[in-house]
């Protein structure tokens, strides 16, 4: 697989601080042709499950070699392992903390390596910023045709790390709110497939709290201005949401963080 | 008109999810020499106004060629319709909601087509982001040199919105504050041009609230620290702030949003 | 020294309005192969020191050539001065208000220009974005390979603001917290080496408010989870942190904002 020559960063670094940056000039400094993409630099602190569902809904969205530069890393200088991955489509780099969990799950890699091999980090590795002294060098020259074979001895136990997926109980499937997004939709952990699977030909009434939705939206207008809905959202995935609105501020949900509330989905 | 390569992107999705980030990578495997610039991904929710004053105050800093693509959709998969936009210097690529309504009205446009030719668009087109499986590959086929006439028919009849504009009333021109900028700079609706024909040669008096500012200064340190003053801004607007403070949390201004309150032009 | 074609932008803009997106589009305009970074869009808003210190730790991340753009500029409009320097291995172009005393102070630059020659400014300077007129416009001609001789008289007195260095008291090493980053770690100003001279072969004992903490960690895991730490950070400074937690919010510490509290550092 060809590199692309584009490089994309995820991390929980925040907008304020210069880390991306001083992680952009360690990158540019071995490869001055790259493309950087940040896909996001808001994920929830120390948050793994985000960092790898986010991971699973973009990457696919960039051209086949591609690196994935992945830095969520409460561990760093811990014995937790650096590592790279190869996947046949994509590069990864970034701790053996589970982030890669759903990548590794979905589309099993060609090969994961222990990163060890010195001479691709920075000359001084601290112990506090492996994104820029390890993770940033290693996906520069990953985007550069180094193989990741070359980086360290391939591993086969990288941290399979699960997120809770929905069930069904007595009739009822049953899943969760994981994330809450900038328009207030209220993103779930059931895929369409699971969905589908679970309904069949029948028609769903979604409950979410004290909010019920009887059937499913094609899109957000398909209710009057105010009212909740339920839709497959763009990424694949159950999602509520309320027309012109904010589903993760609507009454009856409660107040606080609705990341974690149940969703129950039966059949009509 | 040759594109320049570049395109622009302004959006509501504000900076943490992923969803600048998918539009990129559409838009990378489209046309993978592409350079990107963020115009700001902070518009808020939905405002239809203030993207298109954005848009208006911006897009000409780019290089004739530069590709803009908006995505301020609340609109998304109802019957509004997608469309492209060829000015002569620029080319633009979002919803026929009001966006470019500004663009439209300031440089009649030579083409405006109705984008119904899905090749330009990714193999499945979701209900719930047009940006990015429909607008950015259009945006991303324009910054490679296909004409937008080839994207679909032209249309006559874009959604032109008007934006509330300043009128005299009584010998006064009276405007609105319509943006509060990171600064706490309050940004009226009041052209320079249109300020100069109402003032001829004589001096203004100006009224924002409780606030009264006697003549017009050049720039911000022209007044003493604390003290509030009227200018015209970068972008030709009449602007009302403070010398090392925020306009906008400026005693007797009120609490609250100052976004909408009267601004009051009397001569002196 | 030949451009590396990179130019970085450090400002207090924000990240909602337009503002840097119109520096990005004049420099496109011309330099249309630039690679662009953004160091950070959210110094504190007029923060002098702030800028001076992320540029400091920043800058020597990025490879030789490159353009650092500064636009930290109250006085903008003033008679401050515009100014560029070359210091041998990166350029820089911002006001002359302070911003590059650390990187005057610890580089000497080889040159610092008056920036007067005004064919390197876009056509109208307005008095209130000196950051799109005029300092962007240099940066990008300084990309290009213009040399900073052109650009204005050499000056000799730039502005050297002092900012508080750490100073022995009886015995007592004392700093304060100059920046809490993203995470809560609370940054001091005291750099490893004035630590290590005072030390010497002893071990500290370090107090920032009601913490104590009795010796120096290399990483956060080195302690118990919500414990905290002190060590050397990634920019080579006397941090405190909590293992996974926020320093700053940690008991004790007082309410309200953590910077310029006093940290003290005694030998054990």
């Amino acid at each position: 697989m060809k590199p692309s020559g584009i490089i994309t960063l995820t991390t929980d670094f925040g907008l304020s601080d210069p880390y991306v940056a001083m992680m952009k000039g360690v990158i540019l400094t071995i490869n001055p042709k790259v493309e950087m993409v940040d896909i996001t630099h808001r994920i929830r602190v120390g948050d793994i499950q985000q960092a790898a569902e986010v991971l699973r809904d973009t990457s696919d969205y960039f051209p086949g070699g591609t690196v994935h530069l992945v830095v969520v890393d409460p561990g760093v200088g811990s014995k937790r392992r650096p590592i790279a991955i190869h996947n046949g489509s994509h590069f990864f780099s970034g701790p053996d903390n589970g982030v890669f969990s759903l990548i590794i799950r979905d589309d099993p890699p060609a090969a994961i390596v222990h990163l060890t091999e010195d001479r691709y980090f920075r000359p001084q590795v601290t112990e506090t910023f492996h994104g820029r002294d390890l993770f940033a060098p290693v996906a520069a020259h990953l985007s550069l045709g180094v193989p990741v074979e070359e980086m360290g001895p391939v591993i086969h136990d990288p941290v399979r790390q699960e997120f809770p997926a929905p069930r069904r109980e007595e009739g009822v499937l049953v899943g969760r709110i994981v994330h809450v997004d900038h328009f207030g939709n209220c993103i779930t952990n059931i895929p369409e497939n699971t969905l589908k699977r679970f309904l069949q030909s029948d028609c769903p009434v979604i409950e979410l709290g004290a909010l019920r939705m009887d059937g499913m939206q094609k899109t957000y207008s398909d209710v009057d201005e105010g009212r909740p809905l339920a839709l497959i959202n763009s990424s694949g995935r159950l999602e509520i949401a309320v027309n012109m609105g904010r589903a993760s501020e609507y009454p009856g949900l409660g107040a606080g963080n609705v990341i974690g509330t149940a969703v129950k989905v039966r059949k009509a």
